[in-house]
Formats: C-alpha cells, sequence, structure tokens
C-alpha cells in the first residue's frame, strides 16, 4: 500500500528530524500514514481504557462526570493542544439512581432483574405491590382505554427487533410510563430495549408527559421478560412488588470538554470532531461512549504529532449529558449559534466500538471534490460510501439543524445493543483492531477535511 | 436407521395396539426409538422450562425449594410413575441472602458488582470501608504471614481457566475467606469463578474453617476484577466498601424427591438416574440444574410410556440441597445404605444442556459384555468410550464410594462456566437440539441398563 519513499518520509516527519517533510507528502498520504498509525497503535483503547478505569461511569451532572472533564482536560493539555477549556451548562433533571428490586409474589415467587429507567420517580419506600397487566406490544396497551389499568402494574414485553432502537426507546422508554398512568397505571415494566438475553436491564431516559402522574417506571431484563411472557400464558393474575428509590435532584451543572489544534492557515474554519463524556451509571460507559471518547481523542491527537498542523483547525468536543437529552449537543449549539457558520463540518462517534461501514452525508454541496478524495482515502480501510441524510450524530444533530454540515461515520452495532445502557458496558468488550479501525477512519477525516479545503455547505 | 418394520412395530407399541411388540422388538431397537423420541420431542426443555419458570430459583431449605419438591412429585404422579416420594433431611448452615452492594471509595469512585459467597457472614450493618491487598494468584496470598493483612480487605483475582474450576472452587472460594481471615484480612473477595466476561458475579459455597474468624466473603464479576488489577496498577492505595446482609438460618430442611417405575422382571435391582432440584438463589437454575432435571424425568417418562416397563426398576432421584455440599447425595448414600448393593449402577445428569460427548465408566467390572452394547447405542448419537474413573456425577458419588457401580454421561461444558451460579443461569439459555440430544442418552443408558441384565461390580 505504502511506497518505501513515503515510508521513509513519515517516519521523518514523525521522528521531527525532517520538518519539511509536508511539503513533499500529499495530503491523501499523509492521511494514509496517519490512519496506519492509529492501526498500529491502539491509542483509541489506551484512552477508552485509562477513562473507564480512573474514572468508571459518568452520569451526567454527577461528581463522576465532574472528574471525567478534569481528566480530559489534563489529558488534551499533555497531548499539547493550542486551547483546552470547558463550557458548563445546567441540566434541569439531575437525578441519582438507589435501591431497585422487584419480584413476583404470586403464584411463582422468584426475584426479577430490573433497573429504573432514567429520571423516574421512586416508588414509596415500602414500595408497590399489585397485579399486572401485560402487553406483549406497546400498541395493544394504548388500545386500553382511561382508566382501565387503575391500581394495576402496567408491564410491556414488547422486544426490540435488530435495528429498531427507536421503535422501543421513544415510544415504550419514553412515553410508555404516561400512557400507562394515563389508563390508571401506578408503575410501568418495559421489556428492555436490547438484543441481548443477559440477565442485564438497560436503562435509559424516560420523560413524563405534563398532565398525567408520574409513576414509577423501569426495564427488565429480556430473560425476566419472557419469564412474565411465560407466567402470563398459564397463570390468570400475576403479582409484583416493585422498590425504587432514585432521587431527583432537581438542576445540576454538566459541561462540554473543549480542545482545539489551531489550523495553520485557516484558524478559523473549525473541523469538529465530537464524542459524549457523559454515560449511563450502570456500566462504565465503554462503548456509549468511552470508545467515541477514545477515537476522536486519539485521532487528534494522532494529528497533533504532525510536525505541522493541518490548515483548518480542529475542535474535539467531548460532550456532557447527552444520556439525559442531548443537554450538551443542544448547549453547543445554542452558544455557539454566533460562530456555526465557520464550522466547515461536524462528525461524531458514538455507536461503540466500530469499525466503521460507511460514510453517510449530510451536506448542502455533496458534489465538493474533496469529498471524492476522502472517499477514496476511507476505501482500504473497508469503509463505503453510505446514506446522504446523515445528522452526523446525536450531539452534532443540534447544530446540523442549524446549518452545519455534517458527515457521519457509521459503525457495526452488531454487539453495540447488547450491552447498550447495562452493567455489561465495560471496557473488556472492545476488540483493539475494531476501535483502531474507527480511529483511522476519523482520523483520515478529521485531517483531509482540515487540509483539502473543501466546502460543503450550499451554494449561497 | 431404522427399517420400515421396526418403525411400524414401534409406532403400533407407541399407540398400544399391539401389546406384545416387546416380544419382537430388540432392545437395542426399542432404545434407538426412545432415543428418536426424546429428540423428535423437546420433552426435556419443557419440563425444565416448567419447572424454571413456575418455581424459579430454588436454594437449598428454602420455600422454593419445597414447592420445586412438590412440583416434582405432582408431575411423577401425572406421569403415572409407580412410586412417588420425597425423603427429607436436614441442612446444618441454612442461609439467605441479603443486599450486597460494594464501591471503590477512593481513589476513583465507583460501584462494582459483587455477589455474596454461599453461606458467607454479613458485614456490620453499617458495611465494611477498608484498603484492599490485592493478590493475582491465591498462592500470593498464601505467601503473606499471619497479621499481615491486619484490618484490609483481601481480594484475590486470579482467573480461571477453562476446565479449571475446581483450581478455584476448592483453594479460592472455599479456603479463601479462612486463609484470608487467618491473616488478619476484615473481609475477602475474588474473582468470579467463570469463563465469561459479563459483569455478572458467580456464587457458590465458601467454608469457613473453625480455627478463625468469619469474614464476609464475596465474589466479583470478572469485569470487575479486572477493573481493580488495572487500578492497582496505577495506584497504591485503594478503598473499597462493602455492604452483604446475608441471614444465617440455623438448621432448615431439604429433600429428595424419589419416583420409580417398577422393574417388570427385576423389581429388586435398581438403575438410578439422578440430577438435583435445587439451585442457587440467583438464576432459575436452568442449566444448574433444571436441564438435569428435565433430562433425567424426560428420559425415565419415556421409558414410562412403554407398553412394558423394562426389566430392572428405573429410579429417578432429584436430590436436594446439592450445591451447599451434596448433602442430599450423601444422605441419600448413608440413608439408602441397605439397600445400595441392589443397586445395578447409577449416573446423574448435572453440567447443564449438554450435547452428552462421552461415555465414561466407574465400574468394578468394565468388561460386561453389555457395556458394548450400550456403547453402540450411543454411537449414533455422537458418544465416544471415555474415561473409567467416573463417579457418576455429584450427588452419585456418596453411593459411589460405597460401591453403587457408576457411569457418566459426559456433557460438552462449553458454556456452562459462562452461566454457572449468576444470574444469567436462565432457561433461555438453552437449546433443543443440545438437551434433546443428552435426554437420548440418558434414556438409552436407562433403557438398556435395566433392560439388559449387565452386572457391573467386581466379581466377588
Amino acid at each position: 500500500m505504502r511506497s518505501p519513499f513515503k515510508r521513509i518520509l513519515f517516519l521523518a516527519a514523525i521522528a521531527g528530524a525532517v520538518t519539511s517533510s509536508n511539503a513533499i507528502a500529499s495530503p491523501v498520504s499523509i492521511a494514509a500514514e496517519l490512519a496506519q498509525k492509529a492501526q498500529d497503535t491502539s491509542l483509541a483503547l489506551e484512552i477508552a481504557t485509562d477513562l473507564t478505569t480512573e474514572i468508571g461511569a459518568r452520569l451526567y451532572g454527577s461528581d463522576s462526570e465532574k472528574r471525567a472533564a478534569e481528566w480530559a482536560v489534563k489529558r488534551f493539555l499533555e497531548y499539547g493542544f493550542d486551547k483546552v477549556w470547558t463550557e458548563s451548562f445546567p441540566v434541569e433533571n439531575g437525578w441519582k439512581r438507589g435501591l431497585e428490586t422487584a419480584s413476583i409474589t404470586s403464584p411463582a415467587p422468584q426475584s426479577l432483574v430490573i433497573t429504573a429507567l432514567g429520571g423516574s420517580v421512586a416508588t414509596p419506600a415500602e414500595g408497590i405491590e399489585a397485579e399486572i397487566a401485560l402487553f406483549k406490544t406497546i400498541d395493544a396497551m394504548l388500545e386500553q382505554p382511561e382508566g382501565s389499568l387503575t391500581g394495576k402494574i402496567a408491564v410491556v414485553t414488547q422486544a426490540m427487533e435488530i435495528g429498531g432502537y427507536a421503535k422501543i426507546s421513544g415510544p415504550i422508554r419514553g412515553e410508555g410510563p404516561s400512557e400507562a398512568a394515563r389508563r390508571g397505571a401506578i408503575a410501568f415494566l418495559m421489556r428492555s430495549a436490547g438484543t441481548d438475553n443477559d440477565r442485564m436491564a438497560h436503562t435509559g431516559a424516560t420523560s413524563y408527559l405534563p398532565d398525567v402522574p408520574r409513576i414509577p417506571a423501569a426495564a427488565l431484563s429480556v430473560p425476566d421478560a419472557q419469564q412474565l411472557d411465560r407466567l402470563s400464558e398459564r397463570f390468570d393474575s400475576i403479582r409484583i412488588k416493585l422498590l425504587l428509590t432514585p432521587q431527583n435532584l432537581g438542576t445540576v451543572t454538566s459541561q462540554n470538554v473543549i480542545a482545539e489544534i489551531t489550523g495553520s492557515e485557516r484558524p478559523d474554519e473549525i473541523v469538529l470532531l465530537g464524542a459524549h463524556l457523559d454515560s449511563w451509571d450502570l456500566g462504565t460507559g465503554a462503548i456509549d461512549d468511552g470508545a467515541g471518547v477514545g477515537i476522536v481523542m486519539a485521532a487528534a491527537k494522532l494529528i497533533r504529532d504532525l510536525p505541522q498542523a493541518p490548515k483548518r483547525t480542529i475542535r474535539v468536543v467531548l460532550f456532557g449529558a447527552e444520556e439525559i437529552g442531548i443537554v450538551g449537543g443542544r448547549f453547543y449549539a445554542e452558544s455557539h449559534a454566533d460562530e456555526l457558520s465557520s464550522h466547515i463540518v461536524a462528525t461524531e462517534a458514538d455507536a461503540g466500538q466500530g469499525p466503521v461501514r460507511t460514510m453517510n452525508i449530510g451536506l448542502g454541496n455533496p458534489l465538493d471534490p474533496t469529498l471524492t478524495t476522502i472517499r477514496n482515502a476511507l476505501k482500504p480501510l473497508g469503509i463505503q460510501a453510505g446514506r446522504s441524510n446523515s445528522s452526523g450524530g446525536p450531539d452534532i444533530a443540534p447544530m446540523h439543524r442549524k446549518g452545519v454540515p455534517a458527515i457521519g461515520l457509521s459503525m457495526d452495532t452488531d454487539d453495540y445493543f447488547d450491552l447498550h445502557h447495562t452493567a455489561n458496558d465495560t471496557i473488556d468488550k472492545i476488540a483493539p483492531e475494531r476501535i483502531n479501525q474507527s480511529a483511522a477512519a476519523f482520523v483520515t477525516l478529521a485531517y483531509l477535511a482540515s487540509e483539502l479545503g473543501g466546502y460543503y455547505r450550499s451554494k449561497p
């Protein structure tokens, strides 16, 4: 793939011995060397390991999330970034998990594995014990008239299909508790939004509607939901006891961490690489989104280590409070509204470890010739051209809606929703060759978007 | 494999239309038909599903274990067994799990996934908070002098190798807490005896030595043990807070459930099929040992459904309180001492779902010609001849030590120690084709050992 000549130049450049090597090597060859470096080292995995080990879980607004931000600032400074700062913002619905237990009390007493949905209210201190009303689909529950679930614990055991996360996270995890409460239910249980069959419940944000009582809401592990399905086929009445003691903390503070490599020729033009620093509290946030943090920090660090910075500024943003409603991403789009016009393109790593499979775009000018160069540079990594309606990632979407061009490096998520939002989201699940390929993809995109000078907005 | 003629005879026999068909069909062909039936139906899986759904976990001495025994008696009676009864016995160390939480308090505060070892004492109500002394092997801990761990939480992160369960379960899970206490430790944590990397801790019995203080003891999930390994390489001092609130219940009662198909010609000679009805409390005891219960009950039920019972009595024993020290198996060997001489051979299914890979023997007369017939009958199931030092299974070992010939149908345990003693031991982990093959193997062995008249003790 590489000529001996280029290899020698690259090594010289890395060693800092030949300061003018960039004048000879083309941007494409430098990008290829960066990608190779990303794959030869395991820097992305090292960063993700450090974060998930030294900090662990990083719930929005928590001390841990703050420690993670301090950790990231320190790391960016160690890496020699030109500017490093944080931007704080309030998050209204601060929350802390408490005890969470559930059991079938009759007719077949046994414990259940559950976890509170993020933002759930607590049960009374003595718990709730009631008959369940089980629905195999959310639609079956929604067909019930108001008042029909009075005094019952509503249970929805609809399975998440592969690729069907959005069908569960919104209508069931988000709106299910309020729709159940509207029909009189006193608590809500759902089958986890996950594709595994581990005895692990998947948390995730719920959101109460304003016009109905707020009832405690939790997810059952997939085997526990299946157990209730079987029991409901065998017995007319099943009773469950549920105890949840989370605390509503009111308004808490989160922060975005921002670090820049100043562009050597066009410092006011920004290529933005994002990931989110917060995680749910059950695991250590390795695939969601420690991997993404490792990928974008590693990509930027490799660029930082070049003898000369690329033309445009590379800005890394590690967003806070993504999990509770993309609060950091929305805050960024609002507070940076004045400079969004100088954001050339933005992308985010928030779908696990990779590998990256397609380059999707969300660009006003999809015919800019540099895109062909970038696509060709990604091909050796096995990355194909993909969709043309990308928002760039969850934290990028708010700025994309305000006109920032987005590119999405779409990852293989074969294991992502097995682990997502569970205690099982730990660093041991990440394979070096997978995350390294992702880092290679992001460094390729970031470097070329900075160096080649393409313009991706629709022509005025 | 089967002739049309035999197939017709078999169908007729199953239908009860030709009462003398056994006079024509050979024992080997009947065994083959039984094996085929075990594979064509999913009776073993149905039984295991019913048990794990309608009862759930079945901790020794618990109400659930009693309900399981009642469930089994009812099921055996429904199946038309000739004799069904229970035999109760005391278990000295009754125990009930309580709350169990652990967290690193410094330098990197985060929660840990643990579970109390079976029989562990509780921490004080406010928990224990102390510095840890981490050892990568149990030998490294044992090298420490007495008093060297005073006031510390001893942590042993030695990994279980594939096939290395006994190296962990005895020296670390069993004796580790007392050896740590002997050196002054105030609590003991071990890396789970498991081969998975799920965030699931594996419980299992510990046993305190008489001459040292009893200290709280728990298992860390594998990722949590790895996390402590990483942290211990980065920080000099790590502090952990541990809370365990299990209860010692004193002497409790367990029971063996026994069911017989009376032999048609030699009713006093017993072919014994065992499994254990109790399970640990975290999962629903599907692979350990609901699968075994399903396998031996299904095998016996298929024989019960023959038009004529085989010559020797088939006795199924579902042992109680296996997990806390093979209490039911030892009780059986003692309380049935007088009739052990009429036990022709005994076997047990207690290694998960299968498939069975080898037929191991523990026989005084390994040259009895019927063994060749049995081995040949198992070959179509992919089962080879194996070891000649089998004890027949954990609950069979005590009677085997008193002279009962044993045959072990050794199963593939590729996933067994991933799930073993965890919350993840649930029925969804069992594949029909795997458990069905096991039931086919057990019904083949049981039928032929009963019908062929072999004699497996050493000649007097």
